[in-house]
């Protein structure tokens, strides 16, 4: 029989009341209305475009979590799904109490917001009226955030223990990811991160190649290295074995649902409702499609025979890798720099799988890879003016490739940094990875005490 | 070898004969120009979101088939989803036939609207121009009519005659639903109902806790007590048995897409481009996290594990109860709300199981309960501005407290005692419980003559 | 053990190669800057509303993604989904290069455009500003090639060869949809195609019933009739056998995508912000509302037992039906016509089968046969205004009649013709069909080396 160790619970009751309490004890802060500056308000037309936009954002939840219990074991299916929905929820408590202000609030250092917590201050115009551009832009933002956070539970996925996950999400959520959000988004509301100005072109990142995505896919590299491979991922004399997932229609369906809510994050980020926005729906688009193309092609070269894990996780690579410079680039380059993140993936999934690297659905190589490709693509084709770019442009030169390149690396320093030390942390304080019978068992039964298809046998392996 | 007694097919043609006919004959009835009243032209914009909102809640029928399949067996997983796309199809039909008119057709009793049967009389302006924005207003309606239906199938599911649902789904979409909504909300078109001017302040319910879900959720209770638990479900003792579901990741599935359609719900119901709908999506969104998270927590001190179906019920516990007071609260008041929500679904799941109600998926505490809870919500926590408030508020006082009371207590005893004669008046007639023998085979097999899975093996539970 | 030949394998690669070469040789083509005609401006918002319903007809993938793989067997669900994602990857990619200038390119024949490869010329406008409204256009139009391209996996499914099908996808999003498309939309951007214009009338097709729907469906049947009916569709007496789906509940979910998407379909073919959306959103959701109830009593009648597989598919001949009408009738008309579409579909299937087509989803009768019904509708119920309409109205007399059945008499001629050639040729070259033992094994394991579900075990059948 099954029984959470009573120690556990008692544990995870304390963080929760903790986190609670911390919630209540806002009614303090909240009175202290904050010196905030007044920003530029928006249209209803925008409000309602950043709203709908947000919306579609929000549904790649659901994506992921179809494309990480596809691709995982029927046996860790129910744990998988709540990671993903504690993922987006407690995501949006803490990035409504910590993260939105460090990563947009008042900064002079360039390195952190320093107000805005709880939106304290945010709400309301000098005149008294509501500041509807500013919940307009929270919910867009915090759909990013949660996406951010979600990316790591596939790389982490069938060894994690539950409360160790939720952890880990708190912190990128209120923190790691928000700071470095600072640093190349923080002008978009009140502050200014130093990357917006480095080597006096810029860092440019629209969407979030690097912002949203490579952050999720380093966060998840640090995961998957502290915690190390699964049972049976390698063989005695180290060679990597295929683990396939249990559900392919499914991941494919969370491969759509992704594609169609990319249509709100990157065509979204303009935030305003104008022609930009179709010109970056027809790049994200081409680009996801020569993505598919791309890594279709590759596996087949590769193995001998389309592969389907492959093809899936081309048009997210492509979709990735797009993310950074689909305002500033032609239909002619988007299918160009999709179609190298669809190749990029299948290579970079089968490299990091032969450094001893297990990544269950190939997060790590789908977002973070694919995400510094796509970055640094902006210093390869950009141009400022669209669809006259057919290939190699280099519209901004060395110094923006320049620019593009310390902000990846800048990015890895930072992820890869943190979020190492924290699952170490995580590691030797309460506890990371599950016991070895619990794997072998399943995580569904071990952290949930249930089965994600009671009516079926699932077959051990 | 299965089939469908001759008789019960004679009984169905003849049904569905009168349901055409019913149609057909409108050709009187629409020659008939009436002298309906004529509204406040809206402009194409909110046409445009007012529709966009629709999509959204029309895609929540998805939502809740994938829930109510993934939360019960897999014999009977063809018999939900026929439920399912019944309750819209048949829904729309009947609404547009009867419903709508009832409930904003003109009143002067303020108990149920007289006109607009068929949309006659409604679709032209005086010039004799079409008059869009009706168009516009009945799709916004008719998917909320179709979320009222399609809660009960889950509370219901397992053992129910499909012909009688049916029946059941015709009358709640035509006649149950709409009049306590024009008592609600007759007035946002032609007529005015009794509840908008309560005690001077009026029943306060922005988006349907009441008016959607606690119908729904209170129809759920009433075919729950009629039917009587499924077999198995107590013990000899009267203990009573955990029957899990079959699918967890489809009803996860299910969850986000509500997630994703409450933001059409919710935020939709301004009918209106403004400000305020970006308010209501970061209440709303605030408000399912808070849920989930509330629930999380509670099932986690219960049953000493952090549990699937509790959680992912936590979230549309938070959605449900955020429903009424969406847009007369601040962000920290959401939090409050959707985190009582969770905890209260919990605890209310435990208590109907130990009265004897078997609702297999929770529908009548996610919806019935949580819906009461979200409308009570309203006269603790309203405020004229929002972000202003951080916790209890109870700004419209004792009287707005009581208001919602008058409405939660109205909307029980109509729809649940409407609901009870109905169900028991199908008992009597035409039967509504399946044999015994069907319910163990599956309703599938004995409804449908279908399997859900026909390449895998379903074990017998 | 598994392996691809190497032959095949050359083979693709070399077929890959070749389409990206032809990518990057537009190098030279796109420096051309054609002497494309300017189009009228559209505003922001109809820019915003065109590519939300192209994002919403984008999604219709997943739909048919689900419907295919629900509706066929566990063994080939891996394959389904390869080809459906590749439909609209590839489709994306060769419309871009060839087919939205056949289909909307200057044209002085009316037959096919001859300019806007690659988009080329069609970017920028005199004044050398971006010209927004191609891009917007552009991404509508291409989530329609994709949906015409992906009808016909369904009807071709668990016989074909990927690289063949691949083969076929190229060829109809490159040449055979665009063709056709330009004979019927040219005008609505450079062109103006002969059937315009034909008796004087016009042929009318508002959104699609046989532009894009029929054109996949008698693409479908071709395929179907080349192809052959699946080893044990047919006992040795020639009796039809029922070869049921394996996942009922992921095609119903299916349909409710198709239901969401096909209100993108639509009311987005306005692609302008006005009041007509939201009519056509209320005739397109009650023709899918009457389709499903118009299916569900044809099949309880010819069956005796409501049929899940029949009832789903009359919500989509319900929705196909009503996308060429839809602009032009009421409400009343609307469900008329759904549900007539309802009744051909279940007739039509069993029409078909008893023919010795196999259509493993009834895709030729969906979208083939009730795409015609609906064109046909048009000359039937069409009317100036709307909601006047209550049955049959006959609006453009007989001329209009005769307009439509020319339309549709065009669309299978072409379609059918193009078509069945080109399965036969590829059937005589690369091959078209799988062996008998990897047809028996399941394509997934012959083609892709994979099972869509390796935690389960999969019946043989």
């Amino acid at each position: 029989m099954f029984h959470t160790p009573r120690t556990r619970m008692r544990f995870s009751v304390l963080l929760w009341a903790a986190l609670f309490l911390c919630i209540a004890s806002t009614n303090v802060l909240w009175a202290q209305e904050a010196d905030a500056p007044e920003f530029t308000l928006q249209s209803d037309s925008n409000i309602l475009w950043t709203c709908i936009a947000a919306f579609l954002v929000f549904f790649m939840q659901a994506g992921f979590a179809m494309v990480e219990t596809g691709f995982t074991r029927a046996k860790n299916a129910v744990n998988i799904i709540m990671k993903n929905i504690l993922d987006v929820s407690i995501g949006s408590i803490v990035f409504f109490m910590v993260g939105f202000g460090l990563m947009f609030g008042t900064t002079s250092t360039g390195w952190f917001g320093s107000d805005g917590f709880f939106l304290s201050g945010y709400l309301f115009l000098e005149d008294g009226s509501t500041d509807y551009w500013t919940f307009a832009f929270w919910i867009f933002q915090v759909v990013f955030a949660a996406t951010a956070a979600t990316i790591v539970s596939g790389a982490v996925a069938e060894r994690t223990k539950f409360h160790a996950y939720l952890i880990y999400s708190i912190v990128i959520s209120a923190f790691i990811y928000p700071v470095f959000g600072s640093w190349a988004w923080g002008s978009l509301f009140a502050g200014g991160g130093w990357l917006e100005n480095v080597l006096g072109v810029g860092f440019i990142d629209f969407a979030g190649s690097s912002v949203v995505h490579s952050v999720g896919g380093w966060a998840g590299l640090a995961g998957a290295i502290v915690l190390g491979p699964r049972l049976g991922k390698y063989a005695s004399d180290g060679t990597p074995q295929v683990i396939p997932g249990h559900n392919i229609p499914i991941a494919a369906l969370g491969v759509f649902i992704l594609w169609l809510g990319w249509f709100g994050f990157n065509p979204g980020s303009t935030t305003t409702v104008g022609g930009d926005l179709a010109v970056i729906a027809v790049t994200t688009n081409l680009a996801a499609a020569a993505g598919t193309v791309g890594a279709l092609i590759t596996a087949w070269i590769k193995f001998g025979k389309p592969d389907a894990g492959m093809t899936l996780n081309g048009a997210l690579a492509g979709l990735v890798a797009i993310t950074a410079p689909c305002a500033n680039v032609g239909p002619m380059s988007a299918i160009l720099i999709g179609f190298i993140g669809g190749v990029i993936v299948v290579l970079s999934v089968l490299a990091w799988e032969s450094f001893g690297v297990d990544d269950p659905v190939g997060a790590v190589s789908v977002h973070g890879v694919c995400g510094a490709w796509g970055t640094l693509a902006v210093g390869l084709f950009a141009h400022e003016s669209y669809g006259g770019v057919n290939g190699l442009f280099f519209g901004g030169g060395l110094t923006q490739l320049l620019a593009q390149l310390i902000g990846v690396v800048a990015c890895f320093i930072w992820t890869f940094g943190t979020c190492f030390i924290l699952f170490k942390v995580i590691s030797a304080t309460v506890g990371l990875r599950v016991t070895e019978d619990e794997e072998m068992e399943g995580l569904d039964f071990g952290e949930h005490a249930a089965s994600a298809y009671s009516d079926f046998t699932i077959m051990a392996r």
